[in-house]
């Protein structure tokens, strides 16, 4: 069985969100403020519609915390809905008698309403989109910030940044540390490192918002401190990359993952594909000059910098509605229209980092195992410093 | 459980490669030859080194098939090292006194020589690169004929193309229907559709190889005759592009994936990033004027074209050697030089059918349940019948 | 993947209980109150403590039902602790800076408290009893209630009864029908059939209480209108009395599982201890004038009543109290009292056959896939009707 | 994912068994003799027919280890079928025009055989019976024998006996090492511990054979130097119990497991269930009387000698045949008679021990994690000094 698992449950607009994770191990500090800073990045970035504006998630620990600390049990989170006064009727449990509101008849487009309504035999697709929803991606941010803190206890850090949103690019490879990556790109509207890019992309969205469109774009996830040595290339599925890349393409709107040069290793030399081993001053180790392969290599990390990146499609429901059919009659109809967010790739990036520290940190317990952290970060300790991670070093 | 799992085993020269796939469903008829046929596809492709000009794989079924069907029990597969005779001393699984030939002690970059020897404490890095090789493939291909197979009893068709090797690109749409790719590609020296395309391919690898240096590319993935449903977006870990992420993310070398636009979508308004639906004429279903999405909207198949694309890197293995140090001793050295492949991306393309055909046996048994190939048949019409896949369908 | 998954959280005096289900199909009519009804049973039986007798639990449904109906979604739901506000200091998530009430400091034999506390580092042993207690089964029953459900929508039922509690037996053969089992146990003090039997565990209950001792027993569990054919032999883990015995094994307290004739088949010769085929009127299956195999060959449903029976050690707190040591000082002392339960054997029945029931969805899931009940539904239909059940016959 | 997988393939009489098991740490030495040592215990025992007289299992290791010691990578082992030249017609995967040979066209009562030929719709019931015979398990001791071996390196030993055939009983409670224990079985017709139960146990099986009647009995597992916290409380399903009673109820066979007092505890009052604590003499840990709980608490070990037992049924094929139906005509016919063992309850023992010691070496690498023998043994031993087991000790 998987050392770290987690389900989640919850419909975008119905009573509450839940999720259970269940492996952490036991000792570890947290607090619900640290969930909720989380839960407020998600909501970052130039261009959201109004729900992102409404008041903040509140999470509720229900399980497997007590008087700060984990317990090793399986901690179980809830984000009530808190406009479900106005929902109720549409969305409870209970038989309703009543003429049900707000009934989806007319799939939207690149939405799974229409897939999904077939697949499940739901006539009302509010059925499909109240799951399918990027709401659900808000519990997953909290399990992802228990995760989150468990890597930061072993001196883990995980940032991101946006490199794309329409044709506005920022693809200057980052200097910073990763600590300082996410206060940099936390204070740019669209989360962006550079300046000028930053602005570009701005004028982007008001662009399309303007058309009456909606843009996607790319974000970059970057890990610092991993040890040498998490997955493995024994068998396929321990590959960490595989990992990765499906935690990721699980995400609402990704249509493309990669990993270090990505899709660029296709159009690059060999001779500039690699990272050549140089001698280290710490003998007990190596070092690169570059890190092309983006920290994995061979399913494994190498120890240099995680470097991760996601392509996501435009915002599917659009202010120029496309076209559609409605079910029940077989006609043609537009499909539905109502304020939504622009570009939501800042979320996005943020959601990504939740998601791949729920993958690294299943993949630390499974290299090192333990209950507690107590046990977890004395294993850490005595590998790092059998093994050191390769470090990126100057050209001599 | 996974309805349908599996597992390999062997080293590249060990003493055989082996895989046991279990769950496929009993009755389908299945032949050696099939096997071999897949396995012959796998060496295509112009630049291969002398190991693929070897004399041919062979396979030989050990279970699970009997007089030509299959029994429902677990399918073991073994391929023979026809060259076991020059290898046994350096591979045996017994104790041996003797001087060990052809140790490897300067990690090759791009490799998982380094980071897999530290992992795994050995000291002869042969230990780390005969099963991280991508000579494992050649069973996951013998597996992923067995999985082929059931779904062509389903009428599934799986072909691919390599759309860029280093900078000669291919993307003009394929036009052809999936049955056919295969037979052009299959005769192209470089496993592609355009003529023009493909002899700039060739061309590149010939300067590729002039330099000492090696060539990546893209390989483009082609799934008809899917039907509607098959994933879910209930939960995270049900989508089946995540899946497919995964599997393909898994083959070496593999550095990004994409579904349908993929990265370009980060580049397209809204707009034209998403498939309208039309009123279909068999008033059961939807067209669709587009496939935007590649076949796959909210982690479900729409059951157009599945239309799946990966990055590979350059191999590593380089004539003009890279920078390496010699763990021993701790000097600089280079890495290990040997007349190898200057590309594999055609190859890489015939393994990434195999995976995805593996995935995608494992979608349908999900869904259809059954345990005999008749029962499977009779619910795949049933559900085909009631819900038929969204057809393409020209612009009114 | 599992086709039904779930998780439980929750500690004892937590705030809450929780659990996710995922894979339930669409389209099963769920109301709360079919919960409840599960909960409720889980109270029954002479010789439960004060807690017992405390306010029923109720149970929310946070998600995936609407309406009435299930949605395909994973269901959460709740029970919150109802005693919580006298609780709150002693487990909240929360930092607490008083001094902590209700320390568990002497570990009590027959618990998890010791082993738990050294595994998991926790000083206060209440970090392992408020999660090893039986208390967690509450939200498994509402768990199961929901498997029951889809169970009892394709006609199969799930009974228990009590076998055996201390030295009164009642192990006469059920002639009832499995939808009559429970209305006649139930209404026993000790959900025993037979009354004569029944009287005798109530007068070992009472001598056991008033010697400040506990007492075990055994249930049986009983399942009708099973398929022929879930689980199989193909491969080890997916013969179904392996996840049976799994899934009962894993509840507090039980040290034995058996099916069918059980252990009494190790002292039965070969010619009385297997089911013998006979021609049934019915030309398309067979019949049997025995069940002896308890429903199960070959790791498959034979389709005949399902018959499992499990033990369960007496409870391991003791109002004669046991030896132990506190920990702290390494001094003996004696073991925590309090007034509890003489005997558990009758809700323990219950709780039995919810876990069974869990078990048996997954099962059915498995062999029939389908997304919604309907299409479940005739899938079974088409079964039943190609290859009906063996059927228990007269002795001609 | 889990730590250690397998899986097993092969039919009975089919070319080869094979399996792969996947996790275990490189750096083990391993040979071949160490792999037929444990295949020869598994044809022990009084009472067993012509098969297992037949030439001894030879067992080839195909990948996974070099030199003697395992790579870390995927253990692929095969068992040749010595007599494949007599069935290879019967069982050859290609297609077969003459008249098949050996159909199995009655089934027998109390196999897979009429279940199984329904559920995989296969007509020559052949095709089930080649996979549900018990010949399956030989591949799993194999694979056993390398999880065995990996415990013993770390101290832990696995011994077994038979405690009952038939009527013939032997539980007097075990008094000597788990060292030692298999010796003194192995040298007994029956492997039982005791002189003159093993000589009652003998004249059983002379009158069940004279009788033309076969005999089951139960087998007791013990296992010593184990640490404690394997398992856990936390979750149902990562409790050791169930997993040991669903590796052990998967035997061929098998219809009951217990642990520790087993059903006994049923009968047994609280006061003399369970296990006090008293102070030990190494202040670091407790010490224990009695071990009536088998060495499992709360789901985990407690270090104390782990004691499980299960209850075998009589093998199904008797010399007096059992009434079954001819199902191609619906007539009344006898189930197939050859030759066959009497009683095979020795072996079971031999074959509990393996599926057991697999069952263990993936809960210790599940806890311990790592990947290589020596980074485990460095983390056991930490372990083992910071949390010492529970230890038996004499009541003061």
């Amino acid at each position: 069985m998987k050392k770290l698992r987690f389900l989640t449950a919850g419909e975008s607009h119905g009573k509450a969100l839940v999720g259970i994770i269940e492996g952490v191990p036991s000792g570890l500090a947290l607090t619900v403020e640290e969930l909720h800073a989380e839960l407020r990045r998600r909501k970052l970035g130039f261009g959201r519609g109004a729900r992102q504006k409404m008041e903040d998630d509140r999470c509720e620990i229900l399980s497997g915390v007590r008087h700060g600390r984990t317990l090793g049990s399986p901690i179980a989170l809830m984000i009530a809905n808190q406009d479900w006064k106005n929902w109720s009727d549409v969305m409870q449990a209970e038989s309703y008698s009543g003429e049900v509101r707000r009934k989806l008849e007319v799939p939207r487009p690149g939405h799974a309403d229409y897939v999904g309504g077939r697949k499940y035999r739901h006539e009302d697709m509010r059925n499909v989109l109240e799951r399918a929803s990027a709401r659900e991606t808000t519990i997953r941010v909290a399990l992802g910030a228990v995760a989150r803190k468990l890597l930061a206890e072993l001196g883990v850090g995980i940032g991101s940044r946006v490199t794309r949103i329409g044709s506005g690019e920022d693809t200057a490879p980052v200097t910073t540390a990763v600590e300082a990556i996410n206060a940099i790109a936390d204070a740019s509207p669209v989360r962006c490192l550079g300046e000028d890019a930053g602005a570009a992309m701005v004028r982007e969205i008001e662009a399309a918002k303007k058309a009456g469109d909606t843009l996607g774009g790319v974000f970059e996830l970057l890990v610092s401190g991993l040890p040498l040595g998490l997955g493995s290339y024994v068998h396929w599925d321990r590959r960490l990359e595989g990992e990765i890349a499906r935690a990721l393409m699980s995400l609402n709107a990704i249509k493309g993952v990669e990993v270090g040069l990505g899709f660029h290793a296709a159009a690059t030399p060999g001779s500039l594909s690699h990272d050549e081993f140089l001698v280290s001053e710490d003998r007990n180790g190596l070092s690169s000059p570059t890190n092309r392969s983006g920290g994995i290599d061979g399913g494994m990390t190498t120890g240099q910098l995680l470097v991760v990146r996601a392509a996501m499609k435009p915002l599917a429901t659009l202010m120029s509605p496309l076209r559609s059919v409605k079910l029940a009659t077989g006609e043609a109809a537009e499909a539905h229209v109502e304020r939504s967010d622009v570009c939501a790739v800042p979320a996005a990036a943020v959601i990504g980092e939740s998601l791949l520290a729920l993958v690294l940190a299943e993949a630390v317990l499974e290299k090192f195992g333990g209950d507690s952290l107590e046990e977890l970060c004395a294993r850490w300790e005595d590998w790092n410093r059998a093994v050191p991670p390769i470090r990126k070093s100057p050209l001599p």
